[in-house]
Order: structure tokens, then sequence, then C-alpha cells
């Protein structure tokens, strides 16, 4: 693409120097062109006579536009004419125009009425940009017109765009069939959309002051793709820009605060029931074994282990330090740590901007940034990192170690989380709260996640992204590697009101995270449930290496509601080819139904389900398998979750490994079979078809988004 | 509404003579006039003179077409001219039309040319009627234009629809903004296209053979409705109306079979393993009252009771016949219970249409006709009614009774109902497998748990309606009543697909269950998860008094996910006034939110939960509550249980209920502090703050299909 920066700079110049926050639309349609972005012909005229002259010239119909610095809702005052028809039309028009405009505002500055020509038919579209708190520039697409606007359909993608997320818009809007070509319509240039809108997205990301950009309507055409209205808002105020330290200092930071050598407890104690003591033993219990220096002004030893008054007086290094005393003496300790070149401080008391004592806090991010010292918090349960038996928190003990990093913005979403991991015996190399997000961030741990190798999959709860173009540039790269899982809390209007009084967050833009996560490829949770049982399953399955789906069934009616839950999760029932379908029939009574769902009938023996799953995993054309259990006398709950296991290791010493869910319906004791089957790396559930797909689900759309399925 | 009946039958009447099976635009027209259907004026001209005198008459513009019994598709065969603006262009396209349609059929007989009134502005819409294989009569609503066709923004009730039915459908599209005026438009004048809709709806109910008909495009401006375009279809080959007993009759069957005197166990059996040796147990075990007499060929008794050889040999009546013979052998031993003069046949065995035996099932449906013995099943596990201790079935014994109904057609589905009963301790009072379906369906089971005082919620799975119409009219009325909540399998169009390979059932348009379901008041369950919590939660509610909803939370950031849940479920919460936001700050921290979610803050004592609880249930402005904990050492999940339901039972000794849900955050000891909170009737969840609200929501949702709520 031909970008001519040094036109666009010497325009944008002349419109700061004269003050003015919009430009002309003489203006916009040059930037424009200094973009390539396709705009009609058109020029301005000063006079009846030039303005007949120029439209005789372009061809009619033309518009004319009045042109004024002062006056922005043009069709408000009068200054627009559609459909001018003939030289003179276009002369009387002029004439018309400058009446509105001066009736309008009296004292407005006129430069001329623009003539331009008039485009026709196709799809009328909006391409545009705007400037979001936490994401930065952000280019939109979607139909023009109201109905469009009373349903909202509109996508956004991070700017500058590639020509691959520009075509995903295309497909991205509900009314995306309307480019396609329906009733007889012509499709519409589909490259020639895509280039205006990569246009428009390096546009605004080489030229921070801009705002807003709306190209309204543009119209799309079989061959063309040419934008009718410029409009470009401009905002001077530079923004300072949040500090980020260099990546390899984050990690090397995040390094050792996560898994330390030395932790010191700033405010230990021997006390029951203290933060302090609570923190103590947590580390003790949890079988930390590095060196844990308890922190107290007075006491010699605290627990068994020797105290000190400061942790400068500590003889070696220290890595992380917790602090378990009140807000109010925290940073005096801080500077301590600072000065002891401790890397991270986990800040668990309260007391902060949460409770609205927004300079307390910024004490602390000052003393960390000028001594270099990372804070986690304030106001949060601290953390756990298992591989390290480390328990830096004042919760529970835990002890299911895996490989799911999850964290929280939220110290009760934390607990949620601890309660659920116990319960469920998810496997979890770390649950870290973030509380206020002084200064550690989702980013921070997606850099330390993304290299740990005890960690497979990381699923994070966050109410807002502080600086989500920072989360946006790591969390794409992440996610290439490893399944990274958003819950975004406060994502409907009435919810972003709650985040706002919680955490002083601004109300999001929902639809603004959804296409953005979508864009980095981050799995969106729709409810903390989901949160969870992404986090549990997605990481022991393996990777679909295609889209390739096949459900083999005990209970017909299972096979419906698995149908169902495919379709809601974006998979792929594979049409049956014609040989396996005999080959299935093979295994199952003659009333059963192959096809897909495979429906092997309820009352089969183990047999049964093990030569049908052995088919499944063996065929190179199916790629996954959903599985429908039904609880009969003939095959016993663990006798099928033994033989699942049996079947999958089987096929697994061959070299073959494919996703296996399992949805068991029965009574009690499926719940028993559900476990030994997550045991054995099978996710499984009892009493849910929609659970165990949408687990399936969400591996898809990693894989698919990590460019690992084809 | 005037309804001239008589000139619809003769025109419809004179179709039908002429062997066509649709309607000519005037034809349209006329009937559109007997029933009052806002239609523009026309004439048909059977010369360009004629054409010409009656255009000048009506005022241009005109739109001109040809009238053909022989041409369906006007417009593709050049039939049709829009926009004719004065007398001169009315000849000429006089002419013109009847030329082009020479040549698209030369051997159409032609009548004429129509003349009419051309309506302008306003909103295009599309009011229709299809009839539906289980449904019935349909009539629908949706915007015209293209757009809406691809984003299927249609609208369904069951025809006649009243004035509320149809105005529920202007804002029951997703672009129901549009008709109130955007961007300076006029609002559309509701009570014209609510009229339009009624009389359509009413038009195809009195006349059925009437199977689609279409007003398209229909004009809405501010102050009429009229359709522009008629377009009428007709099948005179009547349908069989299913068989349907009168109601009476039907309770009084389902009355015997459900809480019977005496059953029968046709194939019981002594030995181990087999269905009429576990039917037997069942009974027994189960603690049933009432007499069980084994039918068995030759033992003259099995488990201690006395056996038969075939009913008719047994000396008492005879309520309910529990068959576990194989299929082949059910017909003869049908015919002696009818004979008997049993009232139903619990029909286990399989092997009739399910497995493409459609003859076997017919001839039990014959006998079971003539006999008047109502039939369960075939091909279902039995049913469970806990009032009366009655196990009549084969899988295990069920125990923990309580008020929920629940049904399933597949017995996969009726396994996990058990299982997740069982385990999440939900009190039942039946479970019933419907399987086949060859005669007993949900209308009856309705029709029976309306006045069963053992029932207070009714929840079916279910494949198809094999009568929706039925079921519709039933449940119209029962869910004024009680809550019925349905889970609707095969709903997306992969789900349809298995649900046909399952049963036969035809694909089900899932847009008119969604409305229809809608329309009549029973709730609709997303998932087999969600089916269960209802039917266990939303009986224990109370119903609420009015729409406040109020969040009461330790935790600010469940705050912040109940909040988004409540908008995903359609309840409000309540715009907290400042002297009842005064009122909570008394019991909070400074630093807590009052507002709505009131955050409480987490390291609260009991008694803060309490007081907040207390002043929420107390203030007559707030209608429910939703409660999210948070674990800590000062406020532990047992003491927050015990605490909670003491503040309910303090407002409930003062006459005040109110629906309370709770989300808990913590640690594994929640688990046991949910299931206090429900067993003492107050819905709790663990590690969930979107399933409390869903319940809530579902109670909602009853409430005001049922007019509880202004």
């Amino acid at each position: 693409m031909t970008k001519d920066k040094t036109k666009v700079r010497t325009i944008l110049d002349a419109v700061k120097a004269a003050g003015r926050d919009s430009l002309t639309a003489p203006e916009g349609k040059l930037i424009c062109d200094a973009y390539g972005i396709a705009v009609p012909q058109e020029a301005v005229a000063a006079s009846a006579a030039e303005a007949q002259k120029l439209a005789a010239a372009m061809g009619f119909p033309v518009v004319m536009k009045i042109v004024s610095p002062d006056i922005l809702h043009k069709t408000e005052a009068g200054g627009v004419l559609v459909g001018v028809k003939s030289a003179e039309e276009a002369a009387k028009g002029f004439d018309t125009i400058i009446a509105n405009a001066r009736k309008y505002k009296a004292d407005a500055q006129i430069i001329g009425v623009q003539v331009q020509q008039m485009l026709k038919g196709g799809q009328e579209v909006i391409i545009g940009a705007v400037t979001d708190n936490s994401f930065g520039k952000l280019v939109a697409f979607g139909l023009g017109g109201v109905l469009v606007e009373v349903l909202k359909d509109i996508t956004f993608r991070l700017a500058p765009a590639t020509r691959e997320d520009a075509l995903s818009m295309l497909d991205g809007i509900q009314a995306a069939e309307m480019l396609k070509g329906v009733r007889g319509s012509d499709p519409v240039d589909r490259e020639a959309l895509a280039k205006l809108i990569v246009g428009v997205s390096e546009l605004v990301s080489d030229f921070p002051e801009i705002s807003e950009m709306d190209l309204n309507p543009v119209f799309a055409t079989k061959d063309s793709a040419i934008a009718a209205d410029v409009r470009i808002v401009v905002d001077f105020a530079p923004k300072t820009p949040r500090y980020r330290p260099p990546e390899a200092e984050v990690l090397a930071s995040m390094k050792r605060i996560m898994s330390p050598a030395s932790v010191a407890v700033i405010g230990a104690s021997d006390e029951n029931g203290k933060i302090g003591n609570s923190v103590m033993k947590n580390l003790i219990n949890g079988g930390y074994k590095g060196n844990i220096y308890p922190i107290h002004p007075k006491s010699p030893e605290i627990m068994g282990y020797k105290a000190y008054k400061s942790v400068k007086d500590v003889p070696g290094e220290i890595d992380t330090a917790v602090f378990a005393i009140p807000a109010k003496f925290v940073a005096a300790a801080l500077i301590e740590c600072g000065e002891k070149k401790i890397a991270g401080a986990v800040l668990i008391p309260s007391g902060y901007a949460e409770t609205g004592e927004h300079a307390l806090q910024e004490e602390l991010v000052t003393i960390g940034r000028k001594y270099n010292i990372r804070l986690m918090g304030p106001n949060i349960y601290g953390f756990y990192y298992t591989p390290a038996n480390l328990c830096a928190t004042f919760c529970t003990a835990y002890d299911v170690k895996g490989s799911a990093a999850l964290s929280s913005q939220s110290g009760g979403i934390g607990m949620a989380i601890i309660g659920f991991s116990r319960s469920a015996k998810m496997g979890v190399s770390a649950i870290v709260g973030l509380g206020n997000k002084s200064d550690i961030d989702e980013d921070d741990l997606l850099i330390f996640f993304e290299q740990d190798p005890n960690t497979t999959v990381i699923a994070q709860h966050c109410e807002d992204l502080k600086d989500g173009r920072a989360f946006a540039e790591v969390a794409r790269r992440v996610s290439k590697k490893k399944p990274v899982i958003m819950l975004k809390a406060g994502r409907t209007s009435a919810g972003a009101k709650a985040a706002s009084s919680h955490t002083g967050a601004l109300a999001g833009n929902d639809k603004i995270y959804e296409d953005v996560l979508n864009q980095i490829g981050v799995i969106r949770a729709r409810s903390l449930r989901d949160l969870l049982d992404f986090a549990r399953g997605v990481p022991v399955l393996p990777t679909p290496k295609g889209e390739n789906v096949v459900i083999i069934t005990g209970a017909g009616g299972s096979g419906v509601l698995l149908s169902d839950a495919c379709v809601d999760n974006n998979l792929t029932l594979m049409p049956m080819p014609a040989d396996l379908d005999a080959a299935f029939r093979k295994f199952i009574p003659p009333f059963g139904a192959a096809g897909n769902p495979v429906d092997i009938t309820g009352g089969e023996p183990p047999q049964t389900y093990k030569n049908t799953v052995l088919l499944g995993l063996s065929d190179d054309r199916i790629h996954s398998l959903i599985l429908g259990y039904w609880h009969t006398i003939v095959t016993p709950p663990m006798v099928f979750a033994r033989i699942i296991v049996e079947a999958r290791d089987e096929m697994r010493a061959k070299g073959i490994e494919k996703p296996i869910v399992v949805s068991l319906a029965g009574d009690v004791e499926v719940e028993e079979a559900a476990q030994y089957l997550y045991e054995h790396g099978i996710p499984a559930y009892a009493y849910s078809t929609e659970i165990p797909v949408a687990v399936l689900g969400a591996k898809y759309k990693w894989a698919r988004g990590a460019g690992l399925i084809k």
C-alpha cells in the first residue's frame, strides 16, 4: 500500500495550527488519497458557475455539500443536495446550499460547495475507527442503514489490521450474507473492502491524533469499494503511555516472584487468626522448600523460624516479600524491600484504591517503580505456585498439582477457583490474585506462564484490562502456544456498572472485548463455571487434527442433545461416509442408527462401546469423539469408564491420539466413572450433555486460533 | 372485528371447484375485505382505456399487475409495473403487461390488469400464516426487506392470536426498535398492525384450507397499516385430526394409572436380572402399599405374591399393568388388559417404531383405542410416582420425595434425571418415561400434574411434540397455575437431524417452538442441566411480587458476575432509592458500596449479612434478593447459611416471603452450606454466579407468564 505520511502530517499540522478538532471533507479526501483509500472524484466550487462546470466534467448525478469548518452536521444545516442531475440544477444547488448555510449559522466561515461524483448501487457499508481507553486504536466495520444501527451489527479489530483481519470482519457481522449477494444481487468486492479497512486501520495507527474516523457510507459493488463521505476527528492532546518494563525484565522478575528461592513474610505472626500467621502456616504446611524469613519488629523467632526486624537484616537474597501488615505500614516496609532488591511484593493488605485511598496506592506504585520492585495487588489473597509447593496466601494450602494456571481480579472469585479446583480435583500450577492491579496484571502473568513448563493452560478472570493493548500483544503470541481463557466480567451494561463501582474501571464496551479477544485467539468463557470447566478439561485433551467430530452414543436422546451442543459450540458433525457407516453398523444392532450420531442403542455390552470407539479412533477421517453413555446393568458405569480408557490406551500405543469427551447419563455411580475418566485424561461429565461439548469446543476454538487445524 | 365468513366460503368453494391451489390477487383482496384486513384500493381493468380511467380515479402513483390464475410469480413474468405516474403511463402500462404475460406463458388465461393504489413511506413489514405439522396454524410477523430475510428476524404465534399476542409480536423481533420510530421517523400504528395480525390469524383458523398466506409488503405508517399484496395458498385435502379423549376421561385414566390401587406386573419373575424381577423388586422395596399382582404363565407365586396366569384371573380391579415381556407377546396380553378394564399399560418393552417396527406399534394403539386403555411407551423405563411410593420401573427405586414432576422422551435422559435428582437431593413427585409416545404424551401428563396436589413444578424433556396444538392448549392453562419447564431437544438443525433418526420425528422449526413456548408461558430450558436445576430450584422459591431485584454480596467480584447474569436472565436490578441506600450504608463499612449490588465487603461478620438481608426482605420496594457469599474465617460457610435461614424465618414469621437465591464463592465447605440452604428453601450454588440467577430468572419468567407480576 502506498502511504504518503508526509502529506498526512502536513494536513494534520495545519488542522492543529488552526486549533480545529475535525477535518473538512476535502482534507479528509486528501488524507484518504494519501493512504490509498478510495474516494469519489470531487472538487470544491467557489461559485455557481464553477459548480456547474465541475459537475458536468464528472458526469451526473452528483452530490453537493457545504464546505465549512464551522458546520459539522451538514444535512442538519441544509447543506447537502443529493442526485443533482444537470448543469442547471448544479448551479441552482450551489446558491441554495450557501443560502441555507448562512441561515443555519450566519457567522460560519464558508469555503465553498463540494461537488462530488455520486455513487450508486451496490451495498452500503460503514468503515470507521475509534480510540478505546484500554485497547487504543480499533477499526470498525458494519453495513450501512438504520436497521443495522438498531441491531448494533458492527465488528471491531485492533488497528493496524491485517488483510486477514479485514476479511474476517466481512464475515464477522450477523448480516454477513448480505455481502455475498442475495436475491440475485452481486457479491461485493471483498478485496477492495479489505483494502479500505486495512488503510483506515494503518492511518489511525500511524497518526494517533486521529481519534475517530468514519467512511460512511462506503458503496461496495462487485468490482469496487468507494467511500462516499469521510469524517475525521482529531485529538492532539497526547496520552501518557502506561509504563511497561521490557519483557525480558518482566520475565526475570516474575520468575523470581513465582518460584522464589527465599520468601520474606512481613508481619509474620505466631498468633492464630492473624493473616501473617496463616501465611506462615501455608508456606510451611504447603511444603515450600526455600528459605522462609519471618519479619517482625520484636519476636526473635516465629513458628520455629528465625525472625528479623527488617528484610534488610536478612543475610541472603530474598525474591518475594509477602505483606501481612496494615496498609499504613506498607510503604516504609516496601522501601526496605526495594533497598534489599527483592523482586516482588505480594500486597495482601486492603484499604487502597478499592476503598477510595488512591493516594496510598499511588505511593506504593511510585516506590515500586523507583526500586524496580513489582507489586502484586494490593487487596489480594496472595498466590499459589504448586510446582514450588508455594502457598503465599492466607487461604488454605492447595495440594492438587497440575498444569492449569488461574488468576482472578476478585478475591471472591479466587476462593471459588480454589473450592472448585479442590472439589473437582482439577490439577493446578498456579492460582493468583490480582486485586487492584496497581502493577502486575494479566499480561505479566501471561509472560511468565508462556515459558513455564509446568503450565499448559492459562485461565483468567478479569473485570477490566488496564492496558488492553499490552495484553493483546502478549496474548496474541501466547495463545498460539497455550490456550488462554478469559472470563471478562462486567460484560453487560448492568454488569459494567457494577464493575465500575467495584474497581473504578470504566464501563467496557463488551462488543470490543468480544471481537478483540477473538482476534487475538483468547477463548472467552461465558460464565464462571465455563472458566473453571475449560481450565479443567482443555489441557487434558490432545489437540484435534481436523474438524470432523463423531458422536457415539448408547442413548439416542443424548445423541440429539449432544448434536444440539455441537451446533452451539461451532463443531462440525462429520457427514458419515458410506464405508464408515457400514463399518460402524457391523458392531451395532440392526435397529441402531449409524450416521452421525452413531446410536449403538441402550442395551449393548461393553464390547460394543469399545469396538465403535476403537473404530472412531482408528479411522483417519474422524478427528474427535463425543461419547454418550447410558447406564445399564449390561454395561455399568465403571466398566464403561475402564473400557474407554483401555481403548484410548490401545490406540495411543499405536501413536494415535484424538480428543474424547464423555457425557454420562445414569444413576449416581456415573459420578465416580466421570472422575475416573477425567483422571485418565478424558473429560467426562455426569448429567450434562452440554459441558463436555463446550469443553471440546473450547479446545477447537484454541486450536483454530493457533493455526493447528487447517 | 367484522367477519363475513359466507363471502370467504364462496370464494374458497370456487377455487376448490376450479381445482386451483392458490388465489388470484382480487380473490385475496376480497377475502381480506371480508375479514377487515386493510388492503389498498384496487380494481381490475380489461382494457387500456379502463386502466387509465381507474388509475385517475384512485390518484397517482398506482401499481399495475397482471391477473392470471396461471401466473403466480408476477414479477418474473414482467407482469408488474410500479410507480405509474399518469393516465398515459397507465394506458401504455396495460399493453406492456399483457404483452409480457403472453410472452411468459402463451396459453395463460388472462383476466386483466389490476390497478392498485400505490402505498409509500412508512415501514415495510410482512404478516403471514403457515401450517405447522405439530402446531397447526401459526401467524408470522417480521420486517420487510432482504436484510431481515438474511437475519431470519421473524416471529410466530399460534393462530388465532389475541390483540395482546399480536402486540407482543411487534416487540418480539430483534429489530423491534424500527417500529418505534428511529432517526426521526414516525412510530408505526401498532393497533393497526395488530388488527392485521389478528385478522390473518382468525382467517386461517376459521378456514383451515388456507395453508399459507402472505401480506407482503404491508406498509405501516403512523396512522395506518395496509397490505399492498396478498398471497393465499390453499390445501383442500383434510388432515386426519389426532384422536384425543375428552379431558375428563384423560384425567380419570391418568389418576388410576399414576396412583393405582392395584398394579399387575405382566412378566413378573423370580429370576435376578430379568426386567420383570426388577419391576417386582422396585414395587416392593419402593414401599408401594397397594395390591401387587404378578402375572406369569406357570408360577403360582412370585417373590411372595400370589401369581396369576392372566390379568383376567385376578379377582379385584386393576388400575395399572406394567409390561415386562418381549414385544411379540404384548398385543395378546394387552387385549386381556382391555377386557379387564385396566386403565393403563406401562409398556417397557422395546422393538417397536424405534427399531422400524411401526406395524407392531400401530397394533397396540388400535387395541388401546378399542378397549379405552391408555398406553405409556413403548420403549420406556417405566415411571415413578413418589406420593404413592410407586416405582413402576426396572431402574433402581427412588426415594427423595418432593414436588417436581419430571418426564423424558428418552431413556438415557430419564437415567440422568434419576442420577441428578438423587445426587442433588432434589425432591421429586414423579419421573415418567414417555419413549415412543404411541399414546400418552406430554399433554396427558400435564392434565394429571395440573391437579396433583403433590406436584408444584412440571419439567419435561422432549424431542418432538406429536400434537403441539393439543399440548399448547393444555400447557397454556396449566402454566398459569404451576411452572412448566421444557427442554426441547433437536433445537438446532444438526440436532433436529439426529432427532429424526432417533424417533422418526420431523425436523422441527426451532423458532416456532421458541415463540410458541413463550406464548403459552412454558419456560424453555437451554440445556439438560438447566432443566434439572430449574426443576430443583424453581418450586422452592416463593413467587416474587414485583420486578425489583437487589444483589447483596460480600465479594465485589461476584457482584459484577451476578449483575451480568441478571441482564442475561432478563431481571431488573432495582435502582437504589437514596433513603434505602442510606439504610444499607448503616450496616456496611464506609468503603463498601451501596447502590445495587450492595457490596458489604469481604471481611464482615455474620451480622452484617443478616442485617442487610433483613433490610432487603423488609423493604417493600425490593421483591427478590440475590446473595453473593465470600468464604472467610469471620463468617464461615455454615454460619452464613444458618444466619440466612434465620433471617428468612424471622421475616416469614411476620408474613413476608421473597425469593432468595445464593451464590457461594469459597473452599469446599461451601458445598455443605449450599445443600443446607437448598434444604431450607433457598436455592444456593457453589462456584457459580450464573445458575442461581438463571433459576430466579426462570421463576420470574413463569410468574410473568402467569400474570402474577404486574
